[in-house]
């Protein structure tokens, strides 16, 4: 059985915004990618288990209109939704309660190792001290406002850096854990 | 003659604040750092001609009780600042006026490549197009709040990834230069 563990793998700005002042997030695409290289993200599908998303980003992948991207289970966390697309079925639950009592529910699924992604739900875990790894992948652009990929938090949470790589020259992924 | 150039050169915690919630900077020297190193900073002070700070960083220096640590001319920009102290008489010019004047009457003075310092400087230096480069170190802490290193910007700025390393296992330190 995996190590129980919650990881966030997202992308900012350098100014860290996650989505830029009108929501939009053309500005990740504006590298050339021309190999379609992955940048760490297969690595991290054959680790988790699962994926907690937040309304907002599950809403977000939907517009997309592409094909149900998540080959594992996702967790869609919302209150107001009550029904899920029949197209997505067995794909996606709704949960809600919070960050402790969510992880408790997927982790009585056998599910351990999670991905974390959406920004108010990233901050929610941060604040009730469920991530372990952060890796995040810096853009060159300052973007000067948008929504921030971290908010406020009581206390500082120390991390350890773990490794450190540049994809295709202008992309700088850092992982971090947090240090117990 | 050197090319005219402004750098940026700074540590930011991994939220992206330069000094914590009480404007503490002890966050900084949580890394143990036994060799001393200096991550850069030898290689900035052999680039640049001088340097611009605004007037809180320069009380912040005050404050350190140390010796005046640069040997490099200083621009001290304050509205406020009407005399300096007699120690520091020949190493510190007041200066005020929009950034554009400013970087003008220190080129007249035959100083091309000046290291830009402060988050208020930064940030109005920014705002008006000014900063060439940005060499920014990151710690492996979320602060939770402080002062942001970067603020509010009408339009995108895009920059070029030039390089990045590591320090002491921790600290990812990453040069870029604004595309033009």
């Amino acid at each position: 059985m995996k190590e129980k563990k919650n990881i966030v793998f997202i992308a900012q700005s350098l100014d860290g915004y996650i989505a830029d002042k009108n929501g939009g997030l053309e500005w990740l695409e504006a590298i050339p990618n021309p190999e379609n290289k992955d940048h760490g993200y297969a690595e991290l599908m054959s680790e988790v288990d699962a994926m907690i998303m937040g309304r907002k980003t599950f809403e977000t992948v939907l517009g997309f209109s592409i094909e149900w991207p998540y080959k594992i289970p996702v967790f869609v966390l919302s209150n107001s939704l009550k029904e899920i697309p029949v197209a997505l079925e067995g794909k996606i639950q709704l949960l809600n309660g919070s960050p402790k009592e969510i992880v408790a529910k997927i982790h009585e699924q056998n599910h351990n190792c999670l991905y974390i992604d959406g920004g108010n739900t990233i901050q929610r875990f941060l604040v009730a001290e469920l991530i372990d790894e952060l890796r995040i992948t810096t853009l060159p652009v300052l973007l000067g406002g948008g929504f921030s990929l971290f908010g406020s938090l009581i206390e500082p949470i120390d991390f350890d850096h773990i490794k450190t790589e540049v994809f295709l020259d202008q992309m700088v992924q850092s992982h971090y854990r947090r240090r117990k």
